[in-house]
């Protein structure tokens, strides 16, 4: 799938020109950026008439090819748009990529929705269980991955080893970590601690049998401290402590603001300070390493931050440029078979396993498939 | 258990001496003035001859009663410390709760051994399914509960309807609130968000027959902004939350410091913050909230901070006395009660609730049975 077709160029990243809470302007924006500062190739998926006229705007005519598609999944839409609307902007980008005549997508679209359409479109890659978005915590000297956080609940131990190893190539690509440390988010350091899925995955990591750098047990309080590389936990975990975490940072910066303003002999240190600290609050905040990218599936899907202005576009293009150069679904696939070579007996595609996911894939009724009648890539 | 069986005057507060990082001279130091600012009424339990000197350090002899204990558990030992040390100073202090002699316990100890041994000395109290640690997080106007932060994992949505009526009673005793709004904590604010329990949980809780103000799912950024009362979780997502949170605003701080000493022409601005910016770091710091309480038991155990100071101290025995005097464990008992007598069809104490317990409750083998010949207390 995601081998070169197109005799050796390389193949370009297609872009959701509808989806986030300023599209398309800022993602065409964002978009024209990427081309014209960074040189990627870009295909953008919309409303054609919509994103020529933002083309138009910016001077920008014939250079960055677009594909029409009819629908747009709404900002409130959840996971049942992937089925609702078949033609979507995320559904025609997912099969340009399936069609191997893209190599990656970017949307800002809303992540259920981004989620459901990309994994009934571009299928799970072969061997993985289920796949995870991973992001990118705001550490020192650098970011830590985060995964998963938020596309698969209850998760299996076997699934929890297989985030380990998407973490891994994740961050070999994204960071350039050789051998990326991997802790398991837990209630404690020690092993036997946690629920039952983590306890079983903890003696699993630490079989060592994988080709994963088994840090052991961290806790929610060693995230922001850059103590390991990647960090695995269930979607819901994940997703409390990511969303726990950008609240946190908002009080304490809100609660600072509130000391600063209330005292009157302060203000001239405010003053001076005010520059430095909305630096730093920008640091923190969640928009600037806003979005994350959805890993295991035939295809890389970096979802941006819903709010993303044109700045967080250009750089969601770069990552996925990036990601699709440094072959990021070969070497998911090699770290999983590493996994699956290993003494962990577990069955790809485990039946009991499918049967108790929430949000099991469906077969794809053969009239919704998308863009099959989509105009072959100029 | 917990009615006045002392002829109308309050039992005391039983306090471990033995437990935390600086014990037991910052303990007994916040054990003397709770009784000397505050008039609480205590017994301290511990090494008697330690406990005596520290206590004639303060200058007070005879007023406070001791009762001797052998062994205390180490702030290393874990859940196992329950069984290894029948006689440690809070397996003894729990006889004293059990026997009617004490109303409530205060330790610095491990939680995890605290917690281990509490289970074990006090059992759940009648459709009571499992325990839950509620901790007060800092938020405004008052605090919000969280729980469970560590107590109980693997927890069946039952378990999360009893935990809303644990945290109920909680609010209303501890913080004066009648009608406590209760939210719970899941990944996004629509029902039918989040894992299998926490889906069922939901429903269970939507039905409105269990006499709690059900108000719906929160997520991990609403945690510190007040939008609910009693925020309930199972106890391994509480407590990766409640470390996460904790961990986030350390880095905010550590951040916030840095960027003041690195600017030369806002020292004079930091030196006129820094004492306010020293309140708003110890406002959330978990110390000044720290610890939490054991919650569903037969008798109640606030869990103080490891690195408690005097000061904490006196705070946890102000409230073990207010909880105590509020007749928490009533309180409890009504809750669930009415959830029990809703149309949830659960039965107390379910087998198969049982099997699935990590943590269940062995027997107590007669010869463990702890404190059996103590001296009665003075």
């Amino acid at each position: 799938m995601t081998r070169d077709d197109t005799g050796g160029r390389p193949r370009p990243v297609v872009i959701d020109t509808m989806g986030g809470d300023h599209a398309p302007e800022e993602i065409v924006a964002g978009a024209v950026a990427a081309v014209r500062e960074h040189g990627v190739r870009l295909v953008l998926v919309g409303q054609a008439p919509r994103v020529r006229a933002e083309l138009e705007r910016h001077g920008v005519t014939g250079e960055i090819p677009i594909v029409h598609a009819e629908e747009a999944l709404a900002m409130d839409e959840g996971a049942l748009a992937s089925w609702r609307k078949p033609r979507s902007s995320v559904a025609v980008a997912c099969h340009l990529i399936k069609t191997g005549r893209a190599s990656a997508l970017v949307s800002a679209g809303t992540t259920a929705g981004v989620v459901a359409t990309a994994r009934l479109r571009l299928k799970a890659q072969q061997g993985v269980l289920r796949p995870a978005i991973a992001v990118l915590l705001p550490t020192r000297p650098r970011p830590t991955v985060l995964l998963d956080s938020g596309a698969s609940v209850d998760v299996k131990p076997e699934v929890l080893v297989q985030f380990a190893a998407l973490g891994t190539a994740y961050a070999q690509v994204a960071l350039g970590v050789p051998r990326p440390r991997v802790g398991l988010l837990n209630i404690g350091s020690e092993p036997g601690k946690g629920n039952k899925a983590v306890r079983r995955a903890y003696e699993l990591l630490s079989s060592g049998h994988h080709g994963i750098e088994f840090a052991g047990n961290i806790e929610g309080g060693d995230l922001l401290t850059g103590a390991v590389d990647v960090v695995v936990c269930d979607g819901f975990t994940g997703n409390v402590a990511l969303k726990t975490m950008e609240g946190a940072v908002r009080m304490a910066m809100a609660e600072l603001q509130q000391t600063i303003r209330s005292s009157a002999t302060a203000k001239l240190g405010a003053l001076l300070q005010r520059r430095r600290l909305q630096a730093l609050k920008a640091r923190l905040d969640s928009e600037t390493y806003g979005g994350g990218v959805l890993l295991g599936l035939n295809g890389t899907v970096v979802i941006a931050h819903g709010a993303s202005q044109a700045r967080a576009i250009t750089s969601a293009c770069l990552l996925a440029q990036d990601l699709a150069a440094g072959r990021i679904v070969e070497r998911i696939r090699d770290q999983i078979a590493a996994t699956r070579t290993s003494r962990f007996g577990w069955r790809h595609g485990d039946k009991s396993d499918r049967e108790t996911k929430p949000e099991q894939e469906p077969p794809v009724p053969p009239e919704q498939e998308a863009g099959r009648d989509l105009p072959p890539p100029p």
